[in-house]
């Protein structure tokens, strides 16, 4: 498996001072799961570690952990008074689910706009749950280079909603905009972008995100969902799966894991800190930009996502002579680069550029890519 | 709520020296949830946890981790060859649903012993979900003071599996010994008393654990499994509970909780060192006969389990003048006697006594339990 020859380190980090003699100054982790933890925030939480190995999920501290954590992402991003956010378990995967067992209410019908690989796996998991759900826009006949057009989309005037992935992880396609629609609630998978760019809550039913990239550890999954969604789950479902059970239950319906919560409050932190989603939008641009341009330069590297619809979380890449890739890698991975290996489905490159990344991690990408081809090209 | 009043400390743990002036010398941790972590393990887990945080679930590390894990646990546990060792998330709350989902197979008949709250819990769920889950055992004429004897069980002969919950963490009942059957598989939830004595795996086709025990944190969950009851879920079942995929997704279907999967095998470890199953059965017998003796003494403490019932990981208990509760809980804990509040559904007293509870902590609670008596008795 390629992406086993990325270990991680003790004591590794998005930028970390190295004292072994001939290692690289900065090591950057580029990994697309799970993210890097900033600095100031990798030591805060390690300093609470202790007291949040032990603190139970009824006592005040938590309660009152939960409250701020609730207050503070709703005011970052902005969310209308009428939505509940909820913290859950399960990852993406669990929300895959999730999302048709409690919005299939009453209507069957479930338009998906299959843009790569994490929106098809969230189409399958709807359609083996019985759900009539259909690949509103397909874009397997672009090989996931491009988004079809929005005036190709085949839009059911029935659908309980549309389904689309705001940035995918494995083919480094994003929505730059938020989809234009007026019918049917907009549902969204912001796992690898939520807190990395402004956004518009207010147009979407609802939107889920795992915590491990840009709101630090596994263990916690975020949902902002409108009220007038939480009808209930379809007869059947697990109580851990329903909503609106989760809602009555607060701040947990079950077990916790605290440290998971702990980090994400510092994460919502560190982001005001460094200016809100406004600073991190330009300089996840920034980044973005620099490596682009980098792999666009010269001859040795390929990237085949139309311009438009480029990641600026996730930039996949290959090279034009496949041979050289393990040779790449682990030059990149003595250069202090770590993570460049792409998702085990696809192999070739990718560079997540989490929040967390700082831009000094996407300059050193760029003068790397540039000193390989120079040696290799 | 009651448990609010017990708070964690930074630093906080089953035993350890305080250096507050007038503090006690000793803090010990009774709180049903999360278990504390003996003093080793507890320094292991910090020192290792920079690298965990950023473990990426598809790395060598990982993987080897996973394989140890499962190899350690299958050693200790005695688990036969024909069983799967599956860790998985959504602790016990997750596996009332996933029981049932995965067993009813064909058969939609299941048995459950209702002994207590979380019995009673797991066949809710079994009935929302559909399923033809009757009562075959009803502790409620009991108070849930005693587990009904077995010769009063209404045992169907198409039943999927009878369940039993095999210690019951806010009654304070336990199943001394592995209920005899002959019939339907077996299915135990342990999650509280996995790993605090010897068991027969080889006589249950399932049995579970959340790891929030005595294998450490939140985040985990442990089932072990009959080859042959791996038949797939029920049409419907959201991926994630099915055991079919999540036993064909080595080592984590999904983004898994790493630092819980390291201090499982940390407990594992220890549990070793200490002697084996056999020593923390020892102890814990030990510990619970201390405890026991104490509340028997004097009048002011009342426990209505049956003898032969009796939890020797929970002990539930109360004071015969109500009134003295808050004062008995805000002694205790200036004694050092911490998360001795009961279950929020019940309220009274409770004492956990797992396995990282040294017996100095049952000696202290004692004492204490006597002092307070001769004082307020």
């Amino acid at each position: 498996m390629v992406t086993g020859m990325v270990h991680p380190m003790p004591g590794h980090d998005s930028r970390c001072l190295s004292l072994v003699p001939g290692a690289p100054a900065s090591v950057f982790n580029f990994a697309a799961s799970p993210g890097p933890l900033p600095l100031s925030v990798r030591e805060r939480l390690l300093e609470a570690m202790p007291g949040l190995l032990q603190m139970h999920h009824r006592s005040v501290a938590f309660v009152e952990l939960a409250e701020r954590l609730q207050a503070k992402l709703r005011e970052l991003l902005e969310v209308p008074a009428d939505y509940r956010v909820l913290f859950l378990q399960g990852g993406a995967t669990a929300q895959f689910a999730m999302v048709p067992l409690n919005l299939c209410r009453g209507q069957g019908a479930a338009d998906y706009l299959h843009t790569g690989y994490w929106s098809g796996r969230a189409l399958a998991e709807a359609q083996q749950l019985g759900m009539a759900a259909q690949r509103a826009a397909d874009g397997r006949a672009l090989a996931f280079h491009a988004i079809p057009p929005s005036d190709t989309w085949q839009l059911r005037a029935d659908a309980a909603y549309v389904y689309y992935t705001a940035n995918e992880t494995v083919d480094g396609v994003e929505f730059r905009h938020t989809p234009q629609l007026t019918t049917a609630p907009l549902v969204a998978d912001m796992s690898s972008c939520l807190l990395s760019r402004r956004m518009e809550v207010h147009r979407h039913g609802l939107i889920f995100a795992g915590a491990q990239k840009n709101m630090g550890l596994p263990g916690l999954t975020v949902v902002l969902v409108r009220e007038a969604l939480l009808q209930g789950a379809l007869p059947g479902t697990p109580s851990l799966y329903d909503y609106r059970v989760q809602d009555q239950q607060r701040p947990a319906y079950n077990t916790p894991v605290v440290p998971a919560w702990y980090t994400a409050e510092l994460m919502l932190d560190w982001v005001v800190e460094q200016g809100g989603l406004q600073a991190m939008e330009s300089s996840n641009c920034s980044k973005a930009e620099t490596v682009y341009a980098a792999l666009d330069t010269g001859g040795l590297y390929a990237n085949a996502v139309a311009p438009a619809c480029r990641s600026r979380v996730n930039i996949v890449f290959d090279l034009v002579v496949p041979a050289l890739l393990p040779l790449f890698l682990e030059q990149a991975h003595h250069a202090g680069l770590q993570g460049l290996a792409g998702h085990r489905s696809r192999g070739g490159c990718r560079a997540a550029l989490y929040n967390a990344l700082p831009e000094a991690g996407a300059l050193a990408l760029a003068d790397f890519l540039a000193d390989f081809q120079r040696r290799h090209g």
